[in-house]
């Protein structure tokens, strides 16, 4: 990568696998590997896209930069015609959260979801070619989570055929948008629909928020920005957005209206397609989620484990040259768990992204029958993948000890830019209560002839898996990833059926449900760690070529398996899905898993492919180069400009002088 | 606290416990109440401490501000001749890490501690007047954990009576103190100690850095600030400093010396005072940082709870106003650990305290047979609470969902700025592991006349504990304290019994230690949480006055215990310290417990008694005016200052109107 020395070669020379085989695994395919390699590397060779003072910049500089950044991009992807996978591509590895993100994740599906034909002959042009820039107006000041809570209406004036949209109270503000604050000049928004007198539940609407001459908000509209969020750079790049409608007047045909109408004369009208073709949508932006949480972690990973093979600390009693910190067991059983979480959270993402095509294929045919299956399997996989992710990535930053605290280390930001996903798109603990709603109806109807399908169908083996016995008699038995599969199906399954019966004795069961929401949560994670191994051991099930390139996957899947294991442990003996003599076997398993992974540790990171520049660790460099490079960084502080700090004469001279009894401060 | 509307007066009517007798309880004692009340107020109430736009300001200008504050702090603390107790409150309510943490926490107790008589007398009243400003230069950019890695050198040259001060490498920088970077006028630096061609350890010396005349750094020192670190404002605050010495000189008498000295000569000569005084301090700055734990959780909690009875989501399926979220039980079961730890810690924070004192006092007369066990106590107690803190801020943050994202929430910069504590003063696992050995030689005593002492009394039952079993059979069972504190003890003894059993197995025991090393963290920490857990009922079997004051705490005591339980049932279940059925009928009183809380929440976290300006957040306002003040925040950001942002001209017209191609960006 870099010119000269590489401190981790003999890392390098320890693996016992073939890395650009499993570089194709992790991407995908060859053409995914090939597309990504060249975005990548586009960006990392271009000086526009350079991030390295953002932690320094005030939040007006900051932006404007992002803003040339942006139109940088655009302007590339036009002059090299790229394809639309690739132009997201080059865009994820710029690694900045903008306004664009906003336009083609959010506006443009939601045109396609949510549009009609015409609709979407109007609009899809000009977004395609960005001579409008669209963002995603639902949340309120006082309304997330809730939709159905919204308070911004939209009121059908029949006399001109508009509708007026209008922010009623301080707490219907729209809040948050992100691209909205600064840069959009349309938004979908989001907004109770009346129509004489009546309400017609939430609809969105395509709202122009700005001039397209001057940028002005138009009349009746007042726009900003929300202010400063979590850490340095990280999101500040974004113009989350808050937004206030003054009676804004709409032609009829700007309410999006692929499922509902409203007519000339302000009736509602179901349109013959059918309401669940939404749930596309989000089946598909929640596998975006779920790979982009693959994606975080494996560079927190890729940092911390470079790191720790760079890092010494302690060692041997006799003197010498200190021990590696990845050496020790206990660095192992921290970092190689979240290792193995990012390969395990890559190839279900793979999986999902299967999921969407079958679901979309299945709608076109009209048949719904997995779509509440597809609906909760997607919303447990948010959750679990991005609470996880967010909890690696500090512990990858504790892993690297006080230097991990250091913006130049490139994981505070990496942190701060990564834990709204546990937010947005579903609160990860609303997403978990919906998915336990569906597991309570599954088990409510086993016996009936509805048979539990796709990731549920285990349920259908309830008899067997209630009374099933673990077979591991030593620590070996658990490499059998039946064996594994077999106690995990058990511990979800018993969880679920513990809880319904708990359920059942509720006379009202939705305060069953409040009371035993807590239990009903463990069990939806139950549910979905079931999910995440049971794609895992599917993986390995396909014909993996490379040397050795399986058989360290197969070590990853264990090592992501029996770690949950150990870490539920109290699940999986309360159900007696395993013993405690096997508990603990799991665990010396474990151990000795580790040390066959430790030689491969460093190719394992690599085979994620990313360039010094998308990682921006100083601590995470492919090289090695770690302490040079860091005392260099440390001199471009701003504070560093001079010697004796600007605060001096006025402020510390008078202290050390005992003269502060006179000073104005 | 505000002059209008309390929003939140209707929750705390429904408190069923005395308050400000509680506020009491919390404080310590009537006098620590009355001189952290006063404190706070003048903090309060003095503009030049505002904290408002931390998170706006590039490096300079945030770094310009403090040390604006750190002197006025000085003067007022000059002018209104306040105690040392008083001061540093003052200090810890201005909320803002600066060099006077450094110079009052750990450069004037080092030469108080390892300074002789003589020392002691020339360098603390200048020291105390702050006429000169210290700083503690201990780890090095290669060297961290390991001080007996330390590279750099003080070499005793007898021709001139002198130690030569030298880095011999780049890696032997020295990198991390606070204070460092800008400000110090003299450090203690640790460095190997060379006389006479030979190594005697690694020891202290006072050196000057730089001239108190013009502040520059004097002949043979390079200084800087290592820079930006994790957050916005945050820790960014202090000037984290990289120091590096070309033979720099300093007289003898600057080696602090109270343990031992180095002769005219060159000789080593040990001095009658005990090595083991060094560990007084210790426990000193880690009773701190336990204290520190429960102030910065209970702020974050305190802010999670009052948003959490704010806000509202969802809720009567026949309409009308939603449910407060604080109302949902995954909320509670989330939130209400968190708040009951906050109140753990303080107890087991006031404990250390009365532990320094008996350890000093044992010092005094050459009793050093406690020391061990206190040294493995506070050492896991620090790493117990600050990691588990540093967590519960962050689940704080989420729990208020995307408006904790934003910084005017105060949880984000909470959370960068306590991170490190995980880190300094002991990095959390090396603790533990510190924790671990002392435990394995503890039961290896087992039996012999060395019978354990203090928080490890319980092992001295060890006989009972492996063979007891719990009597719970209904969920009240588990209101019974001794029947809490029982099960911890089995858990924590069969813990520590079972891997000692398998470290027996290996011939080598250092390598069992180092192959076993993460069972045996999880031994520690059952083991500290024992400690917690204990120091908590101990303080219920006092006299607490108030009305309904001891009751709650009762339930709060309940809560952190069982909460723990079941967090760790695997431990609790593997040991066979209980069963899987006393296990959930836990769970179940934990959830009655919960609704008893619940009308008493915000009455809870107003007994922390923190101002709205020390909490910083406006979701945390003490009168809930959330929204209004959310809003008004919002227009204070730079990029609100006009309507159209700074880089439209440039980067968005060309692109709305397709004019990138011929731009230059
Ligand atoms: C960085 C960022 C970008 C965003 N971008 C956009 C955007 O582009 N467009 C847009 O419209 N919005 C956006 N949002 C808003 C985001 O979608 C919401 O914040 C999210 O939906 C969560 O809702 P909330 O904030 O109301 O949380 P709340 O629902 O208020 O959550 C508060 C707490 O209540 C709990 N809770 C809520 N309901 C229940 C329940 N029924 N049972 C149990 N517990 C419950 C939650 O678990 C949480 O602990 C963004 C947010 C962020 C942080
Ligand atoms: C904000 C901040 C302020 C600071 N202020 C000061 C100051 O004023 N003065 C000063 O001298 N220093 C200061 N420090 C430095 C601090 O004391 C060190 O960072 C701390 O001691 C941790 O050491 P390290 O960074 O070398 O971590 P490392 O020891 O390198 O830790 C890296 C990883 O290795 C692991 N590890 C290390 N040893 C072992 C082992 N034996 N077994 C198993 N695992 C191991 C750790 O658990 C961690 O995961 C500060 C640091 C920070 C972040
Ligand atoms: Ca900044």
């Amino acid at each position: 990568m870099e010119g000269g020395v590489d401190h981790l070669a003999h890392e390098r020379n320890k693996a016992q696998f073939d890395v650009e085989e499993m570089k194709i695994v992790w991407a995908g395919s060859r053409h995914a590997f090939d597309v990504s390699d060249r975005m990548a590397c586009l960006v990392a060779s271009d000086p526009a896209f350079k991030k390295d003072n953002r932690a320094t910049l005030g939040r007006k500089e900051l932006f404007n930069n992002t803003l040339r950044k942006a139109a940088h991009a655009w302007k590339r992807i036009l002059e090299l015609r790229l394809t639309d996978e690739e132009a997201a591509k080059l865009r994820s590895y710029i690694d900045e959260p903008n306004f664009t993100d906003l336009h083609w994740g959010m506006f443009v599906p939601a045109i396609k979801g949510q549009g009609t034909e015409e609709q979407q002959q109007k609009w899809l042009p000009l977004a395609n070619t960005m001579q409008i820039i669209g963002c995603y107006a639902q949340t309120e000041l006082g309304h997330g989570s809730n939709v159905q809570g919204l308070e911004t209406t939209a009121t059908f004036d029949p006399q001109t055929d508009e509708f007026i949209i209008h922010s009623p109270t301080l707490t219907s503000s729209k809040w948050w948008p992100g691209g909205l604050g600064k840069v959009s000049t349309h938004a979908i928004v989001y907004a109770r629909l009346i129509t004489d007198g009546q309400e017609h539940g939430v609809h969105g609407f395509i709202v122009q928020l700005r001039s397209l001459d001057d940028h002005l908000p138009l009349p009746g509209i007042t726009i900003g920005d929300i202010g400063m969020k979590f850490g340095n750079g990280a999101y500040n790049t974004m113009d989350n957005g808050v937004l206030r409608f003054d009676h804004v007047r709409i032609p009829r045909d700007q309410m999006m209206m692929r499922v509902m109408q409203v007519t000339r004369e302000g009736k509602c009208v179901r349109s013959s397609v059918p309401r669940q073709l939404i749930y596309g949508t989000m089946v598909f932006v929640r596998q975006t989620i779920v790979s982009g949480a693959s994606s975080a972690l494996s560079r927190a990973v890729c940092i911390a484990t470079r790191y720790s093979a760079v890092r010494r600390q302690f060692g041997p009693q006799n003197g010498g040259v200190e021990t590696q910190v990845i050496d020790y067991k206990t660095q192992q059983n921290r970092l190689f768990p979240l290792l193995a979480a990012a390969y395990a959270f890559r190839f279900v993402g793979e999986w999902l992204k299967w999921l969407y095509t079958d679901v979309n294929q299945r709608l076109q045919a009209n048949d719904f029958s997995t779509l509440p299956e597809a609906h909760a399997c997607t919303a447990g996989l948010k959750s679990l993948t991005t609470s996880f992710t967010a909890d690696a990535i500090e512990e990858c930053r504790k892993l690297c000890g006080g230097h991990g605290y250091l913006c130049s280390s490139g994981l505070p930001e990496l942190f701060a830019v990564y834990v709204p996903t546990c937010t947005y798109e579903g609160d990860n603990v609303v997403l978990l209560l919906q998915v336990a709603r569906f597991l309570m109806k599954t088990v409510s109807q086993l016996g009936s002839e509805k048979k539990p399908v796709g990731t549920t169908a285990y349920m259908g083996r309830v008899e067997h898996l209630m009374k099933c016995h673990c077979s591991v008699q030593k620590a070996e038995d658990w490499l059998n990833l039946n064996t594994i599969l077999e106690a995990f199906e058990a511990r979800a399954a018993r969880m679920s059926v513990a809880v319904a019966q708990k359920l059942a004795r509720f006379a009202n069961p939705e305060e069953g449900f409040t009371e035993l929401s807590p239990n009903l949560v463990e069990v939806s994670v139950a549910h979905c760690q079931l999910i995440v191994v049971s794609k895992f051991i599917e993986k390995l099930q396909q014909d993996i070529p490379g040397k050795g390139v399986k058989e360290l996957l197969e070590m990853l899947c264990n090592i992501y398996a029996l770690n949950l294991l150990h870490k539920h442990q109290g699940d999986f003996l309360s159900t007696g899905s395993i013993t405690s003599k096997q508990g603990s076997l799991a665990n010396d398993q474990l151990r000795s898993i580790y040390s066959q992974v430790r030689p491969n540790a460093i190719a394992l990171v690599d085979a994620f492919n990313h360039t010094d520049p998308y990682l921006g660790s100083v601590l995470g460099r492919y090289d090695g180069t770690v302490y040079p490079k860091l005392y260099e960084e440390a001199w471009k502080d701003p504070l560093n400009d001079s010697v004796v700090p600007d605060g001096y004469r006025e402020y510390i001279r008078p202290m050390l002088n005992n003269q502060l009894r006179n000073a104005r401060l």
